[in-house]
């Protein structure tokens, strides 16, 4: 090895072994993650080609396609966070000039309009208040007016807490000849949800919330219709790591390789997915539901308020009114700083105006409800 | 909570907790991790905008800049695995019309050129067999001839072993003012690499090959030629997970939240590279050299030969020629089933004809070596 440059070392730091502090995550997420699921994470990898890993992929799409209730084939992971799955279901089903009427009720539907105009999309909205749902006739309304190929809903607005009624919708879309897409980053594991019967055709999530994993993979289903839109598309998917042309040859029987999957993300997510499986999918719904009542009540006694109308909450994340005069951020930095605890603040519309708390997943518990009260009533002025 | 829909239980499985074999792994990647790096991925996370988090983030992005010896302030690492750190380059490099000159010596110069495809470039190549390498007159020639405004190679070939020589390039693209765009999956943390002296403006890597994490966060990293050309576009760049505008807001002083950072991974990454920064990174280099110099001898002692000529393979990666009437894939099988020792096949025009041998990071050690040849002299016929 000839080597005749010198060597820089200007940026070079003298770091010591890694030492983070120990957080309670009550904010829109990442959540705490499960130790039976830490511990599995930390199984040395295999290879992405291993016939056990094959075989473990096998066992996430299966247990995706329980907790989504869905039998789509389609149902994967994606090697990224919440966001990389999210753009997935747009590379895939938007093919350039397709009309994509979305519903923007908080931050992230704004995100989906970001990206679907990347991908070429002639991007139609429909918007509420933050906090707020659409109803059936709104969503009719704005069909009939702007007749598109897809529709794209956020079933949990993670900005607002606020969770979007599907009742309805999916044969609306039917009726149409349209695709439903829907956002379920902070509702999967965690707020009831029934792909099929509700006729969705692309839907996407993360692993950091109601699947109590780290950040990392992210679960992806396509129906058949999507999948034939996907099959019939007259150009390239527009985005080479998220096409699930390549990624269908990979999960698929062939095996072919396609990127490196996030071997050790795969494990924790699969390990997610068994202990709710263990707990039954309906139970984990009904404890996230008796825990946030709980939350609500709670705070509810510290004088309290929440944002969003009880029929609409979510029983994941709740967005909490920062009462008049309170320094919103302040109050949160004390709770980070002083007790370790995270919640976190308000984004877009509601920024100064709500914290939002997450109860998601491993975190979905009374003790974590207690804490979170616990420390507030020490730090809000009395 | 009202739900009147009956729970499918049809993919429900009753899975057992998860229990993985130990494989050395000796193929193309991923590579065993460092148990010091496992332990530091194991920490529980906390939140992507958690101060602590936004430290390590900056603690990250000076140790790439050691480890790539470049000063460029756009070094960070990508939430996903090394493929979506090449997209990352592509993406915010391309505009639609820009003539994109790719070297294609192996499968993933090909791969370079399906996605710049993808964005629009007007892609032109320039081929050599798998295994050999590009002069400086072959990329002097294909420059004249075409013009680009990108020239994109492949410095370490993970599909042939062949190492692309860079003295020279950087200036001539400088003189013609293009882009040097290079992979540097498997070279990274293993082969000498010096960005800034070899005037190279986008690189990529991951981290499952020379820094001995597990796949999951890749290293990107962008000049400030590169950064001129991705803010002076005209049209928004075609990927917003990849958007380093959007990414360079969370990375820099705004700290603006994008996407939920794979936490974990990023614990394993800042450890990985705090350990070869106390090995020293020229150190680090001579060690790969050495072991793989090592593996040569060792495996010529058994009879076999090299793919690669000797001045241009490199210390991470080697393929190594299967002998005739071998059958290459049921070699490969016997010593994963039976011994628990991974290597990897041939792609493409080598598909058949090599086995891929890694020695990265933490397994480029003589006991590597030793394990693999004391199994291939039980598995090769006498």
């Amino acid at each position: 090895m000839s080597q005749t440059i010198p060597i820089k070392t200007n940026n070079k730091l003298n770091l010591q072994p890694l030492n983070m502090p120990n957080r309670l995550l009550l904010g829109p997420g990442p959540s705490n993650v499960h130790p039976a699921i830490l511990a599995a994470m930390n199984t040395p990898p295999v290879g992405h080609l291993d016939p056990t890993f094959l075989n473990l992929m096998d066992e996430v799409r299966s247990q995706l396609q329980y907790v989504w209730q869905t039998d789509n084939q389609m149902t994967i992971a994606v090697s990224g966070t919440g966001t990389a799955a999210m753009e997935a279901t747009i590379a895939n089903s938007v093919e350039p000039g397709d009309i994509v009427l979305i519903g923007v009720m908080g931050y992230f539907g704004n995100r989906l309009v970001d990206m679907a105009g990347r991908y070429g999309a002639d991007v139609r909205t429909i918007t509420k208040p933050w906090g707020q749902v659409f109803s059936l006739d709104d969503l009719k309304t704005a069909i009939e007016t702007h007749r598109p190929r897809i529709l794209a809903l956020v079933h949990a607005e993670t900005s607002t807490g606020a969770r979007q009624p599907m009742e309805g919708v999916g044969e609306l879309c039917q009726k149409y000849g349209i695709l439903l897409l829907i956002d379920t980053v902070t509702s999967l594991g965690g707020v009831p949800i029934f792909l099929d019967e509700w006729g969705v055709d692309l839907a996407y999530s993360c692993s950091q919330k109601g699947l109590a994993c780290p950040p990392g993979a992210s679960p992806l289903t396509m129906s058949a219709r999507a999948m034939e839109k996907l099959q019939n598309r007259s150009s390239k998917v527009a985005n080479w790591y998220l096409d699930v042309n390549l990624l269908g040859k990979y999960w698929g029987s062939e095996r072919v390789y396609h990127h490196t999957a996030p071997i050790n993300m795969y494990y924790a997510l699969r390990e997610s997915l068994r202990l709710i499986t263990e707990e039954g999918i309906e139970n984990c719904w009904q404890r996230h539901q008796k825990n946030v009542e709980y939350l609500w009540e709670s705070l509810e006694g510290l004088g309290l308020t929440m944002h969003v109308e009880k029929e609409y909450r979510l029983p994941t994340l709740t967005t909490v009114c920062i009462p008049p005069g309170i320094d919103g951020k302040a109050i949160a930095r004390r709770l980070l700083d002083e007790y370790n605890v995270e919640i976190g603040g308000g984004l877009g519309e509601l920024a100064g105006k709500v914290w939002r708390v997450g109860l998601m997943g491993y975190n979905s518990r009374p003790e974590s409800v207690d804490n979170l009260v616990e420390v507030l009533r020490q730090v809000l002025p009395k």
